[in-house]
């Protein structure tokens, strides 16, 4: 059975400010590629062997972005009419599947996968016990004491190399996401998951009932417009707000991780894009129009006005219409004072 | 007899770039005061007890400008149909005197001058020995061990608290610029003259010769349109381009130096305008959209976009049109090089 791809594009857009906005958040540009990082995420699930059209769930003010950046006349567009987080998010999806055992993989739409082929094989592995009624949760293999994810303690193996999750650990400190690195059996928590649509509903009308039952009613007077269902917003409205995580994950019987390493980066920051960012022999990530002198170390990234830099060295240097942004890289959490 | 002020707007604008442009040099830009230092450069010698209408040498790409930014409806504007420097430049105004024995003062349209009343003192300091047939130029004291100025070296007492010009230095290094400021009796020089305009043509009669009959030439055969005069472009053309100091000061023989204090700079960088302007507590001088946070001795000059900086110091950012100029502070020197 093809497997029903679940993209998630509820992102603010405050993180990358001042070139992700509200109004065109992270998931809508080119940050690393040619394509959008929307696009690169409907690429990695676009073969049609393994997986089936998928369904979008996405801010109702993105409809627009979403139709021009998704050539599957397939889809199914979920358009939120007001944001309630991922638990009620992914309720819509699994209750627009056209089979209730339906094969979900929920993913972000706004994150770095280098190593596709990794990501497939950790979903493949995962297949039997999702068949079998599990909920799986990628788990990714850290590269370093990051701050900035939330991370899941592994407990007893199962089959097919995943394993029973022991706990979840919220953002750490850097002492205790380097101590969680030398124990090893941690991951960072990727928010991609794999399960059958069925057995989250179920797992919702266990642990979250109000939000199982918001979410019905929303999609029982749902307006459908081709392949737009548009939720009824005040069914919608009523429904609680809260994550997976939250909601499901830390609170179902059979949860488990399969660990990937898939040179995966939610790019949740201007440090996190520099990293990402092909440099050039001092150092300097260039995209649009710059010019560099005696300065290293710099990420410039503009959208139209040119950067001229003299002498200043591991500076985040970001123009978008009428803002600039200049920072020192390793600052780059606090932009979001700036967004609003 | 009135002083008749000869305002030079021969400037090309690269030192304050991207702010300043051929198109649009510092002279016709409000950097330190609401009305732009051309405007503030006319002000100064608007008292019609003292100052008759001015003469004012410019590109003839800049007469629209020229235009909106002086009411004086007497003013003479001379067109320069290609550049050649001061000395043709204050040729051009001697020749349109309609005195000959008019005393001429000379003055850039884009230097700051904090204390008024003392250049005016010095004007009336050196008033008798010009009269009398001497070339004065204003040496200003110096406040530190500039290189971006060039030095005279004062020579004599004569009356009025006037000097010989012992000779004319270039810009020093630092080193030597410290050295003249611990020996004394050193001037920076201005580019401020106070002369009859018959003198100044009779030097040029000895010194230059060329240039006076080419200056001639262009004047003979210039086209007069209401208070505009624009020179004879063939016959200026071939005008010999100098400086007046190499012209004319160093080599005539009656030259004085006016020692005067009054606040003066040519702003001839970014970093000379930070002197200038005034600064929040934290030590930063805005001009423009801006945002500041833990961020201090920053220059920000922005002519729309605005600019938000978090945990930098000691920068110049400087945003006009498609353009936007980040160096540290102390290296404004090197900006010319971007601005072509």
């Amino acid at each position: 059975m093809a497997i029903v791809p679940v993209i998630l594009s509820g992102g603010g857009g405050t993180r990358l400010w001042p070139l992700s906005t509200p109004e065109k958040p992270k998931q809508f540009l080119a940050l690393t590629d040619d394509r959008t990082m929307f696009q690169l995420t409907l690429d990695r699930v676009s073969n049609a062997e393994q997986y089936a059209a998928p369904i979008i769930v996405a801010n109702s003010a993105h409809a627009g972005l979403i139709e021009n950046q998704c050539a599957d006349e397939n889809a199914i567009i979920l358009l939120e009419p007001c944001a309630r987080n991922t638990a009620p998010a992914i309720a819509l999806a699994a209750l627009s599947a056209s089979d209730p055992k339906a094969i979900l993989l929920v993913m972000p739409s706004d994150h770095v996968i280098n190593n596709v082929a990794a990501f497939h094989a950790a979903t493949q592995a995962a297949l039997p016990l999702v068949e079998a009624g599990w909920l799986v949760t990628y788990g990714i293999t850290p590269t370093g004491p990051e701050t900035g994810y939330g991370y899941i303690q592994m407990g007893d193996a199962l089959s097919g190399g995943l394993q029973s999750v022991a706990r979840f650990v919220e953002k750490p400190d850097l002492a205790r996401a380097t101590a969680m690195l030398a124990e090893g059996n941690h991951s960072w928590n990727g928010g991609i998951f794999l399960f059958r649509a069925d057995v989250y509903l179920g797992a919702l009308s266990v642990h979250a009932p109000d939000m199982l039952a918001a979410a019905h009613k929303a999609m029982a007077a749902a307006t459908h417009s081709g392949n737009r269902i548009t939720p009824d917003a005040q069914a919608f409205a009523e429904c609680p707000s809260d994550s997976i995580d939250y909601a499901i994950m830390e609170k179902a019987e059979r949860v488990a991780v399969v660990p990937v390493a898939m040179g995966w980066s939610d790019v949740g920051s201007w440090d996190a894009l520099y990293e990402l960012n092909a440099k050039d022999d001092t150092g300097n990530a260039i995209t649009g129009a710059a010019r560099i002198e005696g300065a290293s170390g710099n990420l410039i990234h503009t959208d139209g006005i040119r950067v001229s830099i003299q002498g200043v060295d591991d500076l985040i240097v970001v123009a978008n219409g009428k803002e600039v942004l200049i920072i020192p890289r390793g600052q780059s959490q606090d932009v979001k004072k700036f967004s609003s």
